[in-house]
């Protein structure tokens, strides 16, 4: 059906390993602590083991986070106040440095990777740190038209999937999804409508900040978009009705990260859009998500729960870019060296409670 | 009333500074995101301003945590399944690196400071990494006498502060609280009850894990104890009737902090206890707070919500040692890097939005 780095991937997914996690819950017994006493950070650990297939697994030092950016012929119907040309701006802000995923990377000591699948307008400044793999100067009006082409939505994945393929290449063992597109937020809320069957007024959100009249005309744009999908559409033609370039490479970074083996820590509301399309392609990638955090796009907790995800952050972030998970990788790593390098109750000489059962 | 270290910081509390707090806001609707999109982590960064009387705030790269251990004369009214001896123990996991604490510190490039305010029982092993200030082996009994005496308190409060003064000394510029004692969710829980005037069984939760005769035991022992307070009993009345020697080092810890104009964040049940007490003592200190996370002790929450705290993160954890407050240290210098680093529209030349209101 597809040919290309996406495919190539896409057939590799192997079911995470159940077995590498029931070690890793037998050996967090041993550890000198009371059980289950680091609550969600075990589970977090017994998930990597289960990625890794053995505990303890190793801890993900080389962080890649990739920041797919596009462009949205919906821009035009008016659901965002922000104008498209600032995703070409912002893309030159990611390659200065100067946005907030840049400066969050710095401080976790992960990578940005800047990638044009999408943008529209021109990018002003020095390129020189920016994937230049530009598929379509933006997708179509989804409010009148298929967002994008079944070759585009093909390309953005092959995409998607080089752009893991070349991090894990480079020593990367933890992946982390990003996204920059003004009036993404809009097909977001359609595909996670269409993918967790929820109604559009239930997922469509402010995004970064729009009035009730706007939030209305979004509801009533996607509802268009998706009335004209056929009722047993597949999951890459109901992508290519509604969109965007970034949300599909997305999609393609993660089935590859799953397919090598490594983690994925997905964002928000366009990471999940993205998320629920990779699973719909390839279901045994869920075991190898983690929620980075609970994004104030109501979609976002939709796709989550749908995708069964329990975010590890929940600060009240919506901006995109990756920066909520980004937020949280510690939190991954931690999980990792805690099942690498707590001492045990034998090996530290510490006295067991009183064997009564927990 | 008290000499040394603890009488010299409490007198040099400041307000933290409004004006400074005024420019975080002004600056953060300059940066290159839509205004208000990160969150909770704007706001943190505006206390830090605050805090900081400057913004952008210092990135706090250098932190150290305090891990004040100490035993509890309660223990033998069995509202624990585990031995006295098992604080010792873990004080010697503590200084051979292996424990918990050490392991998320290091992730995060952490300093951990050991301090031996009350241990009971000998502490095995190399102990050149701790700071040995014991004040007494262990406390009184709460449920029979009081827990300590008045110079008891008056040490190790001024331990705390020494402790807060030479970390600074040598360079940090955030401190994190933590603890270790079994037995210590007691006193705990008798002093947030008695702080926030809540009741006891409110705030009694299961430790490291006990059982519901035990939780019964637990509630009325502490009932007991703050019933031979006297109504008008001044805070060092309190703490000295009901305990214990870490939560009053914890307490004199941030103060000091405060006092050097450095941020605290604290941990779960034992932290919120020295907090209050901190905070009973010198009500400035409030300012200088962060909540690092929501311990699923329910006196941590009740405490909290007292202190006006929301805690950055909530993960379940019930460990102590200052594991949650460690996990969210990454937050914190986030927060201060997002002020001190991203461009401002006008410097990114990144077009913003429609001027409408948010």
């Amino acid at each position: 059906m597809i040919n290309g780095a996406f495919a190539e991937v896409v057939a590799r997914v192997q079911p995470v390993s159940e077995s590498a996690a029931e070690a890793a819950r037998l050996h967090h017994t041993r550890l000198t602590k009371p059980l289950g006493s680091l609550g969600r950070l075990e589970d977090l650990g017994i998930q990597l083991s289960a990625i890794a297939r053995v505990c303890p697994p190793p801890v993900p030092e080389h962080v890649t986070i990739g920041v797919f950016a596009g462009d949205h012929g919906v821009v035009a119907s008016g659901v965002t106040p922000w104008p498209s040309e600032v995703t070409a701006q912002m893309v030159a802000n990611f390659c200065a440095g100067g946005a907030a995923i840049n400066v969050l990377a710095r401080q976790v000591g992960a990578t940005v990777r800047i990638i044009d699948v999408g943008v529209a307008t021109p990018i002003p400044g020095d390129l020189s740190n920016l994937h230049q793999r530009n598929v379509a100067k933006g997708t179509a009006n989804l409010a009148h038209e298929p967002a994008m082409t079944r070759e585009q939505v093909t390309a953005a994945l092959n995409v998607g999937a080089e752009i893991a393929n070349e991090s894990i290449a480079e020593g990367a063992r933890l992946l982390v999804t990003g996204d920059m597109g003004i009036g993404n937020t809009t097909p977001s809320a359609a595909l996670i409508a269409v993918f967790t069957s929820t109604s559009p007024s239930l997922v469509t959100g402010r995004g970064t900040g729009i009035d009730d009249a706007t939030l209305r005309l979004k509801a009533s744009v996607i509802d268009a978009a998706i009335a004209r999908l056929a009722p047993d559409a597949a999951p890459l033609d109901i992508v290519a009705e509604l969109g965007g370039l970034e949300i599909v490479a997305i999609a393609g970074f993660i089935v590859a990260g799953a397919a090598a083996g490594v983690p994925v820590m997905i964002d928000g509301v366009i990471s999940v859009a993205g998320a629920l399309l990779a699973t719909a392609l390839a279901p045994d990638v869920r075991g190898y998500l983690v929620g980075g955090h609970r994004s104030s796009e109501p979609g976002a907790s939709i796709g989550m729960a749908h995708l069964g995800l329990s975010p590890l952050l929940d600060l009240e972030l919506r901006l995109g870019e990756g920066t909520g998970a980004t937020l949280a990788i510690p939190l991954v790593q931690s999980a990792a060296r805690v099942l690498a390098e707590m001492a045990t109750f034998e090996s530290a000489g510490v006295t067991e409670r009183d064997g009564a059962p927990e």
